[in-house]
């Protein structure tokens, strides 16, 4: 069968490779692969900054999010045949660190997790793959392929689950407006868990016209762009990494605000910053800042309700591009006005 | 009766001046002073940089760190002459926010609380106050003038609470060992309650002997001069306010980590550094950064009881300088080895 692997490590070491059939090894339930989303990590795995082989083998299967139909699965495990379904991505070690003893392994504390697609195992972007049950996630047939969407929305959920923590940290805290830095996939998510909470919605982005700011309006957002004025957020979640604007929002959030920090930076370039200045209005001003990574089986779980309950129009709109594997080099590519871009596999 | 004065915004005005008795409108419950703390918020009121007098004065009694003996105090109020007592130093709005309505003042949100000593109120530095009785904190008698620590245990106090409330964001995540960086005050005691919690402790301080490194390791820490080696810790209480020591700890601090701010920085000084490379260390660790300040009335109980039991002969030693009130501008001096240094009103 197809698959697309890389050598990690290596700069545009990827190719679609003929593998073997998935092995029972990786678990009991069989899957026909429909759709792989593409995300900064693949394109960073691609560039050989990131990711390691399964122990043993060169290359790794990159592919983490995930869309399939059951083929096979064993009896009891409440799936079936034909069932649209996801993978979740990490696996904690089988000596689990006390985080992941109690499935928490987006909080895995010593670091031996895997991750399929990603760190020492092999991922979902293949024509077929074999999955545990219990790392399986239905989804509602009602989403179609918009289904793939189910990975990242997973890694807003997870945030959303931190920032409901953390803000019970005073009492009657709730963020009654939020700022979403960044309108691609993550941020556009992460709006949607917003407006189903409730909140008062913005949205800053670059874009001065095209989807982002569109579907950011169509969530009920104000949308701003490259600057954000008046706004004083009880909330905001940064998706975009980009070291200003970072900085900026730690600065603006309210009194007793959160910032979560779901972006991921390159790192590399130094920055001249009154630190001094920042962490008095952070202990004066009760501020949290937290980064949030990953999801487990309970955050799949909210995102695949958050996804059956949206607006699907606008769900599907989130996909802008749908590339056929045979043209898989096309989905690494980033193009203007991209936001989730998906390799086709039912073509 | 003498009261010690400033004219806040105006740097070196402090004086000790004849005010008239305090007034029944600060509350019922009238306090003979017998000691005050002196802190780093004090020496920037001195310094005309922080302070604000009440409305209608010119100038403000400074003083928030308090231990008094009451006078007099109200029926049904539980308390007695003679009972040893602090005050709390925060007052909401007469209109409260959310978090001041929940007695979380000092979680305010719109900035409308107002301070003894600091904020538009007249502070403790006068030889009798007058205090609410709902703002009137017990001490056990056994502390002596150890009471007058109450008011810095109550900040490490909310400390711990915020600890505890935010490491709760993850199940069974409890810290086995905490990093405290600074060895003044604020972070000898939060050893203290580190101590308590029977954490792993370390501490690290610039002072290479004297009376710093003897309490740390009287609390059983290791103590670290100028440099960590060697320790990942779970939890960093900073309180150094140094910018250095604040992009170090939370470059530092392990996975899941919670760091939290409780030193003041001056600012005005820029540094170079990768926030880029820091964001992405905080997302894929789930690092939780956050400023704490002030105490409600829950944390000063929590301290009071905290302080009972505490080694009294530790606490003693806290105590490095205890200035008679008529020389009261050695007090506002920082010198070596400095740990507290506290106004006596008793002689």
């Amino acid at each position: 069968m197809r698959a697309l692997t890389v050598l990690p490590g290596v700069p545009n070491s990827a190719r679609l490779d003929d593998v073997s059939e998935p092995s029972t090894a990786d678990g009991d339930v069989l899957v026909e692969t429909l759709a792989i989303g593409i995300c900064g990590t693949d394109r960073e795995i691609a560039a050989g900054e990131y990711g390691r082989a399964p122990a043993g083998q060169e290359r790794l299967i990159i592919g983490h999010e995930s869309l399939g139909r059951i083929l096979d699965a064993p009896r009891g495990a409440q799936l079936q045949p034909g069932d649209l379904v996801a993978g979740i991505v990490r696996r904690p070690d089988p000596v689990p660190c006390p985080a992941c003893a109690q499935g928490e392994w987006d909080m895995c504390r010593n670091g031996l997790y895997t991750e399929r697609g990603i760190k020492e195992r092999n991922g979902y972007a293949a024509e077929r793959f074999r999955i545990e049950p219990e790392f399986t996630v239905k989804i509602d047939p009602k989403l179609g392929d918009c289904g793939v969407l189910l990975e990242p929305t997973s890694i807003v959920a997870k945030a959303w689950d931190q920032i409901e923590r953390i803000g019970a940290r005073s009492h009657a805290w709730w963020p009654r407006n939020v700022l979403i830095t960044g309108a691609g996939p993550i941020g556009l998510l992460a709006g949607l868990l917003a407006q189903q909470h409730g909140c008062e919605l913005h949205i800053l982005d670059r874009a001065e016209a095209g989807p982002k700011p569109e579907l950011a309006r169509k969530l009920g957002a104000t949308y701003h762009r490259g600057k954000v004025d008046g706004v004083e957020p009880d909330l905001v979640i940064e998706c975009t990494g980009a070291t200003s604007v970072i900085l900026d929002v730690v600065e603006r959030v309210a009194s007793d605000g959160l910032v979560c920090l779901a972006g991921l930076s390159s790192g590399g370039h130094e920055l001249k910053f009154d630190v001094g200045k920042l962490n008095r209005r952070m202990v004066l001003e009760n501020t949290v800042v937290f980064g949030t990574v990953n999801a487990n089986r309970a955050h799949y779980e909210a995102a695949a309700a958050a996804l059956a309950r949206a607006d699907q129009g606008w769900l599907r709109q989130l996909i802008t591009r749908r590339v056929p594997l045979a043209r898989w080099s096309e989905a690494l590519e980033r193009r203007p006005d991209d936001i989730k871009v998906v390799l086709d596999f039912a073509v």
